[in-house]
């Protein structure tokens, strides 16, 4: 759709040479110094001309290959009741996310993050056969996500442009059958944007259903960490599941045993202290000897807060990112010495699972009648009584006296493993305690970082690791919604089946961010053909009537031809101002009518090549058609 | 911008035979059964695939008129933070029809109505100089308000695609030329969508600001009542002025007199009566004679409830909406008996201004000590002493027993006319009570329904009344929001000068709706060939597959030509229900094919003019573009 010639004289744009001091990535200082997007508030963006452009071209790519793929177009409201969402959970499973309201007449309203329900709902209402299956529809809209920290521009915001689709089968076969459908349909959308990306399993997060897959744009800046392996795995790094480790022999591990380790309360103290002060045969004591127990706080989207320890060997970090997506939808944070108050077994840098998890219960009865004492005296004379075997107890028998405290361990602690942990009392640690003979847990977790050269879980090589941003996303929802919702059809047996579906995300002002990203050096912004809020930029120098009646004759020829145009017919701005202009705003071509016109020529440069040629100033616009635009 | 081919096999579409049970408006029904829109909550609405493509052609002209205008298109968020709408007072002006919510945060936060304040921060961000104005932007973008009544589907909606554009300049005479302008792109607009409108005066409203117009498009279901004089005035009935009148004399008239008028308390029995029991000489008593006072409840958007008496010609009717518009931005609704309980003094049916407006202070004060004297005993007693002549006092000093009750007239009522009129008793009124002679008034109030044959307030001849549907409004703002939010630039002297804008508005979504009711028969819609959701409807009935073909052949070269295609291919299903939907639908043109394909002949049906041609089966498609498409 061809708009307006842009000219710069009147275009409503102040490109700006400094960065923005609430910017951090290269994209949103471009897009916001060369005129595309303004911040209206934290996380909400306005669309400048410029920008909205770009905006409408991503769109228009992206609506084109829903069509083809067959996919419909509608428009839901943002605003919506708050039943649907009741009836699934999502009300309160989004937690603070949601942006929730009521209307004047108190009933409860928010704004939709995304639209399963609604979807789902309007499909029950129009259909009701299995021969109006199968069906995609598709919206391009805009969406609200209260997020805790909107982020790099546009990149996360909290008022967005996402092109949401949902697919509706009569069976698993079918959902297959839309999902692969949608899934090409996104690789054209990212080629034809000419943005590359890696297919990567997911996992579902607040979302419901079994198979997902997100598509990254590998980027420096992205949120989202991710993994590949030569053998082709891709995974999101909250997704990648760590392959069973074989149960180690530990005849030969000798008793546990209770050392003073003082001033060791981080994993690198200790293994000084422990080098120094008990040094072993053969080699010395490493940070992968020792066993780690993280206390993160879990909050349910209802409010409940739960505190929960996590054991990972003592060389790898918690990856807070994949717990909280295992541990979906509540949210996880670090636990705060305010936290630990209520638990005067729990001592700082020395906590081990002897009194917690299935340990926690034996230890809990007793503690009951000890409370009152000092921490240092009760903690210490149990540790040095020898007492931290484990017991074999079950969290479900746990005495009453505080809640149950969980105790999971990553993957990557093998059963018959043996380490050096916190002795639950200050400057000591308990050496050679074996999981599975001296304590138990309460379950795994994928917990720690995902590490380069970690092993493929497919077995298909070793891991690379890189960073994304999250452009699509495509989810087998299953039946989560229909059941909730009770969107059923007939079958050919006149039989009443649940409808079976998918839904499909494109972050589309996100895409903007994204391009940005790809498509930019120290000077500015160089986009796509495909998106580019004009293909080129005529840039008149200079103070030569005749120079600016040659730039605009050209400017008319282009128009005409239907190529989009950004005029620099300002008077009074030099030639370097113009030409800052041009690399910042990052239109594909410039023709620049200056000086050469006495010469009867004028310049086209490409911005990405960084070169220029020159042609006749006659020619210049059937050249630029002809040549350029064409044959590029 | 042409779109996919649309197939009714897989089309997303139930058309409905039944009018939905919520709808009582011609478009209304239409939209819904036809499959345009469906609700999705009160005033909320989704757009099915065909509606979203009539939506989306209604904003293409939209946007094309703009951009002709060279106004510029940006996009603003519907989320937005409250400061900007605190500092110009619409935060509490609204009242309940703003969306309010807060963010995680706590901050307060709305969903914008209009995006007055918005606009005026942008432009103040960016611009600082006389050279950058004069200035027009705008934006096609959802708007939300929290109607008291949504109604009649997308004519008043809580969420609705609006236009809204702003100017911006550096003098009146720059806002002038700015609004005129948008006046003739307004025009433009409506006549490239075929809607006849009359642009009618209006008050500004809530908005603030001089001058006013609405753009109207006359329709017996619209919300607006519009006056037209034959000299050529119009003006929304709400912003019609009454000429001032001439002052009476009255010097024969007789001194204020109590009578009884029992069982009198609406106008009707009151005329009954008096002719009954007082007839005068010459002519009869008549409801014009008579001053009818109605007590409203002005709420202020901060929710201070006063109550307000308004005094009118007893033949003439309070219009609320008048009362309201001219009390922006209070609320205004009758009084209840409940509201009147704390005002004794206030007879129900036999209220007069004795009482009232500068007439209670002494009243009141005397009051004070009678308060708990029965309602009958003190009221009566007044009124036979004949204590009810005006007093003169202001209400400035009137006592404090309860808050004053202002007292307005409607302009109808002439100073120096003599009024039959309550005597705060029941079953009494005063006769010949003279206004400016035995009461006064706090002010005038435009309050009367204006009355077809009333005078155009700039004497071009008798008024007709006509209802209709706002479609447009352009508001001179001058420097209301300038002023606010402090949008200066500097002038040629170097001098700051404050900006003067103005704001105007397009309903878009409403738009569909109008359409409707202008486009549509006993059968269906009817669509403008500018806004259809397609060009042609291909109807194959029968069972032949050679019917199939033979319509698969003429849509591919429908499409081919760039004709947008409606394609009716589904098997087993009657020519009947075909022709229904088609009907129903509302696409201009139908090419039917079906029992005369053996002749070799197909049919060309205009749905507007219910007319049909046959024309040979390979000439169908090219016949359609250059004679039907081109010719009509």
């Amino acid at each position: 759709m061809l708009g307006p010639v842009l000219k710069l004289s009147s275009l409503f744009l102040r490109t700006l040479r400094e960065d923005p001091a609430d910017a951090e990535v290269a994209s949103h200082k471009l897009l916001v110094r060369a005129g595309y997007i303004r911040r209206a508030a934290p996380g909400i963006y306005t669309w400048l001309p410029l920008g909205l452009r770009v905006l409408r071209n991503v769109e228009q790519i992206v609506r084109e290959e829903m069509n083809r793929a067959g996919a419909q177009e509608v428009l839901f409201p943002a605003l919506l009741p708050s039943d649907p969402y009741e009836e699934t959970g999502r009300w309160s499973e989004y937690g603070p996310t949601l942006f929730k309201l009521k209307d004047r007449k108190e009933a409860d309203m928010l704004l939709a993050p995304t639209h399963e329900e609604m979807f789902t709902l309007l499909v029950k209402d129009l259909y009701s056969s299995y021969k109006d299956l199968p069906l995609v529809l598709y919206q391009i809209q805009t969406k609200y996500r209260d997020e805790a920290r909107p982020r790099a521009g546009v990149i996360r915001g909290r008022e967005f442009v996402m092109k949401d689709a949902y697919s509706f089968d009569i069976d698993d076969a079918g959902l297959e059958s839309s999902y692969s459908l949608m899934r090409d349909a996104y690789q054209r959308v990212f080629d034809r944007l000419g943005l590359p990306y890696a297919i990567c399993s997911a996992v579902s997060g607040a979302m419901g259903g079994s198979r997902s897959e997100e598509f990254l744009f590998p980027c420096e800046v992205g949120e989202d960490t991710f993994v590949r392996s030569p053998g082709g795995y891709a995974a999101n790094a909250e997704a990648v599941t760590t392959p069973a480790l074989p149960e180690l022999d530990y005849s030969n591990e000798p008793e546990p045993l209770v050392l003073p380790t003082p001033d060791a309360p981080t994993i690198d103290t200790l293994v000084d202290v422990a080098n120094d002060l008990h040094p072993r045969q053969g080699r010395p004591w490493q940070a992968a000897d020792t066993l780690k127990n993280v206390v993160v706080v879990v909050t349910q989207p209802d409010g409940e807060r739960e505190l929960l320890i996590i054991g990972v060997p003592g060389d790898r970090d918690v990856d807070l990112k994949r717990v909280e997506a295992n541990l979906a939808p509540a949210e996880v944070e670090m636990a705060t010495a305010e936290d630990l108050e209520e638990f005067p077994e729990l001592v700082p840098g020395y906590i081990g699972p002897q009194v917690i998890g299935p340990q926690s219960s034996r230890r809990r009865a007793e503690a009951g009648a000890a409370q009152a004492m000092p921490r240092e005296e009760t903690s210490g004379a149990r540790v040095a009584d020898g007492e931290t075997s484990a017991s074999g107890a079950r969290a479900g028998d746990a005495g009453t006296a505080h809640p149950a405290l969980r105790y999971l361990l990553d993957p990557h602690v093998a059963r018959g493993s043996s380490w050096i942990t916190g002795a639950n009392a200050a400057n000591k640690h308990v050496f050679h305690l074996v999981y599975g003979r001296d304590f138990e847990a309460d379950g795994f977790l994928e917990a720690v970082e995902v590490r380069a050269g970690d092993e493929a879980p497919d077995g298909s090589g070793p891991l690379e690791i890189a960073r994304g941003i999250e452009i699509g996303h495509i989810f087998q929802l299953g039946r989560k919604y229909a059941d909730a919702l009770d969107l059923t059809v007939l079958d050919q047996n006149g039989k009443s089946r649940v409808v079976t579906m998918g839904s499909y995300g494109i972050g589309v002002s996100r895409l903007l961010a994204a391009l940005a990203e790809a498509n930019h050096d120290e000077k500015g912004l160089i986009w796509p053909k495909s998106v580019a809020p004009a293909t080129v930029h005529v840039i008149a120098t200079g103070k030569d009537d005749a120079v600016f009646d040659a730039a605009a004759t050209i400017t008319g020829a282009l128009d005409d031809a239907g190529v989009e145009v950004l005029f620099d017919d300002r008077r009074r701005v030099s030639a370097g101002v113009k030409f800052a202009d041009y690399e910042l705003i990052g239109v594909p071509y410039a023709i620049v009518v200056g000086r050469g016109l006495k010469d009867g020529v004028v310049e086209i440069r490409d911005r990405r090549a960084g070169t220029a040629r020159e042609v006749p100033v006659g020619e210049a616009a059937e050249h630029f058609v002809e040549v350029v635009q064409e044959g590029e």
